[in-house]
């Protein structure tokens, strides 16, 4: 190992942060790796983060209530979602980090939703929703999700008794999926269609309402409130559903942000017209989106960790018969696991710096900035966050059966992980708006751009600069590559400028490709849906990509990053720059960025030997971002690499694992006759 | 809907059969179908398969044994087991077809195993693990997986009792992941070293081991067995270890097709050397992966038929708020789940003719077929399996995935069944060959043919076909195309050209690559591990999706095709090839078989413009290829298209679905004191 450059006055105070790990057989990669795991650590977390995380995976370390299990399948749904409350609970007591310190270290906030979220995604999701609001926050409906403003509950204003009235029209508006609706809110913030009295309606609010007494959990009058039952994962969450059959709600518990209802009964709002006002009211998304950018980077990081200290210590065939290799020496398994590890990464940096963007937004607005700024900043956050979540969460998805796969069998016993990490990271790619909609926001965003006629002037800019590249517009789109240096490809300048020509064709192609709807008849519903598929969403996805590629070269090439991790990084960064592009090589060539063979063969022999010389780091790489053994929880990469020790004490810990089954008799008593019940046919 | 063509004597017959599906809002789709989907099924199944597909059904339908849960989540693991168990038993008493049945009407086999899949992958595998062998077949290891030529399981032949020692040296040697040896198996065939007493070491043979006692369950002396625990999927089969402590079996019961111990202890073989021995007791395996192509499919089939559906009647935005559409109706949605569709009809097609081969090539080896032409076929139907059981169990994996997401959040909803589907198809790309490693034994065969010189001569023939057109490889490699007419793309030409360059290129730069690396130094065995990323895996699999598309394209263009069927086949068959064809695009420009742009966009255009025109029939197609309701078992996907009804009425016939938790008392009398536990950080 690299000697550390973990200098300085609290070199001590560091050191006890970052404990060595267990010696075993992983320490053969370890030894090889090029730099100093604790410093990459404390690179990307900083002191502050790392010490609040330690803190809390410690606490649940050491407290039994966090021992039993977690996870989907172990658990009968009742028994899951009481642990999940009662862990729920214990986390208000510990109370980690107080509203007023998330808001001054807010990095800390994200570190704390990984921490949690790592340990259990029913936990940190149930915490954050009673968080953020109090109960439960009821939009969706059994026949509405993506397109929320088809909502039909309705709420109709009485003046005599100063009241609004909630109501269900029939079972398909009944309100549907609303998390810790299930079993334990109380108080929903309900979505509904507001009538005045001259029976106009204003479109959708939202109203406190009570829906269970909380002495008792018992529904109240009028409310028709369960559990929607089972789901792929995420099970200690009680989503739910319920029906509001005329429930009389006080005027006062409309929330009247966006507009109110006088005691007469006249609707009054500071918004000009209903579009501008549906817009304010769900402007608030992305916070949602950036989180489950960060959620979604969580769980890469397990998987990754998982598959690649299972590649490092499992043996599979070798030179000769005798003598066999770790898998993670095969070329296929470098190149089926190191993308994905370079992934999570560039991915774990953009969470980060959008996050603190978005901080920024909130300050604004807290602050009343009426800036035009700002509301670029407000435009800017929502596209990247309305494709950030689609890229992380979809990248994710995909990794995590690379490494279920990867880990073969082995990977496919539950008490593993995989599973988990796989079922429960699939709701990112849906919830707070499914991830092809989504897109949508992101391509809308960059079209409206040209559009304007910005694109190509000095006027193309944004305050986080994401599209300032579009400048250049005419000119590159007059790029062409014939030849690639290793030095382009390893440097990353040959994919950033790649990626600057494909958002930029992307972006020529789908502004034709709706015009040509458009000039031949078709409404600008049509042209829209109509030109989606091969063009923009991959304009979303390469804008996005582009953009985190920017953001993580940048980060790896700043001054402060320590010399000895430079060139590690370096090469995750272009290996992440050049796995993504090779996704879009075939628009490169036909769009004529690239001609001839060479350029594509470049880039695959670039990829292929980061994979290389990434292999002897991909230990230490990930013992820079996996969480501690207790929450990894998975006995085929823990840290001292252990594997078939761990594997084989955790199955023989299993309930009844070695006894006969409890119904055995069943097998010995009653043998069947063979055919006996055959069907004539 | 259009008229049937179902005449003939057998009409009534075939009508009971069939009867009408219910009436509801899939009609709308149905009836702008171009085809009958009753004729559909005849062209698909025939009568006599879809005699016996009714029968299964409909007793399982009718069998309260039956009814209840399946899939993995909603029982505990020893309920699961102890049900899977029963239903098994009562599989028994059905004796749907007498093996002597099977022999004689082959594809009635394979639509057992869909009928039996389709219900539940853990009773099917439970059903035919004991069909096919007496108890359970233990050959993998704790610690070997795919290099199961280096399992440590030892048997040692005494003279002096004529008995085998079965010895497992450590745990790294337990049997582990083996299917019906954890809770039910009495009997195991346990694979081993066979050591003579010359103390030579004479490679792996199999020995029939007692390793319960049937009367009670318990293990036999110096056995230890157990259940691994839960897996991801397919909960009900009960996976198990074993370890064996100086366990003695008789000299009989080693299993001497391939090789024998004399009673004195002298190995005698009828083979020429270990290399060959192994291939031949492993010569087998084709049977597993050809039905795996079959299990995958079955999975495919249910999993569009469920996603379709939704999306005819879920609706969703539209022209105008008031209007919603279909979401079926959007480019997009068509995109992501109508080539699955394709894909279905494709691979059920290449599963089906790929089993009567192999049905071929074993009456082969049962009339002792010792001819060239014999072995030839089993080398080609090995290559066909071998890559055939990656393609198909990928396509599906990734296709489920795109299902449950196109469902959006109902199809995260276990009761819809997704999850299931998802979960138990999984395996499928690792159990008899990790897709990876398998796919080298296909692209071994393409690179042999090369090296053999055979390529490009009128001796390059294969029983079946599969590599004929390697004849023409040197004017293969030739091909160029700068203009494709809609006419190519749609009557499958374009892709079929296309594909058959694209193999002729990989085969080319595959061997190119090999030989570079062998000549700067590599070994043998390093030389092929580092051609596989971007050479030889895309080789194997490219080979098998023209091959899945050449077969289709001959059946969707067969004389027994019904003339109204055959628009709507040839759809199908022009939008799987293309779309297959689509992901290889880059390399089809940089090689030089494209340029210009205008193939890359016609092929763009034909994908979304079949997409359009099978968006009517999809619903039908659908209706031809999904199980009865009992059987897809989603409600979001019963065939009268109800889907918000079934929904809220599965929701609410959950258990304790509306009733406060049991545990409600600890959500109103202990409340937390926030903060109480604060760490200080």
């Amino acid at each position: 190992m690299a000697p550390t450059a973990l200098g300085s006055d609290s070199e001590g105070d560091v050191k006890a942060l970052l404990p060595d790990l267990p010696r075993g057989p992983l320490e053969a990669y370890r030894a090889r790796a090029s730099f100093c795991w604790k410093e990459m650590v404390l690179f990307l977390e900083g002191e502050d983060v790392l010490r609040l995380k330690k803190t809390i995976f410690s606490l649940l370390e050491s407290d039994p209530l966090f021992a039993g299990p977690r996870g989907s399948s172990e658990l009968s749904l009742e028994d899951y979602r009481e642990l999940n409350f009662l862990r729920f609970r214990r986390l208000l007591e510990y109370d980690f980090l107080r509203p007023e310190e998330l808001a001054q270290r807010p990095l800390c906030a994200l570190a704390l939703v990984e921490c949690l979220g790592m340990y259990d995604w029913s936990l940190a999701n149930k915490f954050f929703l009673h968080m953020l609001i109090f109960g439960c926050f009821a939009l969706t409906e059994l026949s509405h999700g993506s397109n929320t403003k088809g909502i039909r509950t309705t709420a109709h204003y009485d003046p005599a008794t100063q009241e609004f009235i909630l109501h269900s029209p029939d079972f398909e508006a009944a309100k549907f999926w609303v998390g810790n609706m299930g079993k334990t809110a109380t108080h929903a913030v309900v979505f509904a269609q507001l009538f005045t009295p001259d029976a106009l309606c204003h479109g959708i609010h939202a109203f406190i309402v009570q829906i269970r007494d909380p002495k008792t959990l018992l529904p109240m009058p009028g409310v028709l409130v369960g559990d929607i039952g089972r789901k792929l994962g995420q099970n200690g969450l009680d989503n739910g559903f319920a029906m509001f059959h005329q429930v009389r709600v006080p005027r006062k518990d409309l929330l009247n942000r966006t507009g109110d209802v006088t005691p007469e009964g006249t609707y009054v709002t500071p918004f000009k017209d209903d579009r501008q006002r549906f817009g304010a009211a769900l402007g608030g998304l992305s916070m949602g989106r950036v989180s489950i950018v960060g959620m979604s980077v969580a769980n890469l990081k397990q998987a990754v960790a998982i598959a690649l200290r299972f590649s490092a210590t499992r043996e599979q065939f070798g030179p000769t018969q005798q003598k066999e290799v770790p898998v993670l020496e095969y070329q296929l398994q470098q190149w089926r696991l190191l993308p994905y590890l370079a992934a999570a990464y560039a991915l774990d940096h953009f969470s980060k710096s959008l996050f603190l963007d978005l901080v920024e937004l909130q300050r604004g607005l807290l602050m009343n900035d009426r800036s035009p700024r700002q509301a670029e900043l407000g435009r800017e956050i929502h596209a990247l966050a309305s494709s950030g979540k689609p890229l992380a969460s979809w990248t994710t998805q995909r990794g995590i059966q690379e490494c279920r796969e990867a880990c073969g069998g082995h990977g496919y016993l539950a008490v593993n992980r995989l599973g988990v990490l796989r079922d429960d990271n699939d709701p990112n790619c849906t919830y707070e708006g499914d991830n092809s909609v989504l897109l949508q926001q992101t391509s809308q965003f960059l079209l409206g751009l040209l559009e304007r006629g910005v694109c190509g002037s000095a006027d193309c800019q944004s305050p986080l600069g994401s599209v300032d590249f579009l400048q250049l517009y005419p000119n590159i789109l007059h790029r062409t590559v014939t030849r690639l240096s290793t030095q382009d490809c390893l440097d990353s300048s040959a994919p950033l400028a790649a990626y600057e020509w494909l958002v930029c064709h992307l972006l020529q192609k789908s502004t034709q490709q709706v015009r040509t709807h458009l000039q031949t008849g078709s409404s600008n519903f049509e042209a829209r849906n109509n030109s989606q598929v091969f063009h923009c969403q991959p304009l979303a996805l390469a804008f996005l990509e582009l953009t985190v590629l920017r953001r993580f070269h940048a980060h790896t090439q700043g001054s402060s990053v320590p010399a000895q991790l430079q060139p590690v990084l370096g090469r995750l960064c272009a290996l992440y720059g050049l796995w993504a592009l090779n996704q879009h090589m075939a628009l490169l060539y036909r769009g004529g960025y690239f001609s001839g063979p060479q350029a594509g063969q470049m880039i695959e022999h670039c990829i292929l030997d980061l994979c290389t010389q990434l292999k002897d780091d991909a230990v230490a790489l990930v013992d820079a971002i996996a969480p501690p053994d207790f929450i990894l929880a998975s006995p085929i990469a823990r840290a001292d690499g252990e594997l078939y020790k761990h594997l084989w004490g955790t199955v023989l810990q299993q309930t009844g694992v070695l006894e006969r089954p409890s119904w055995w008799a069943q097998f010995s008593a009653h043998k069947p006759t063979v055919g006996s019940l055959k069907p004539k046919l």
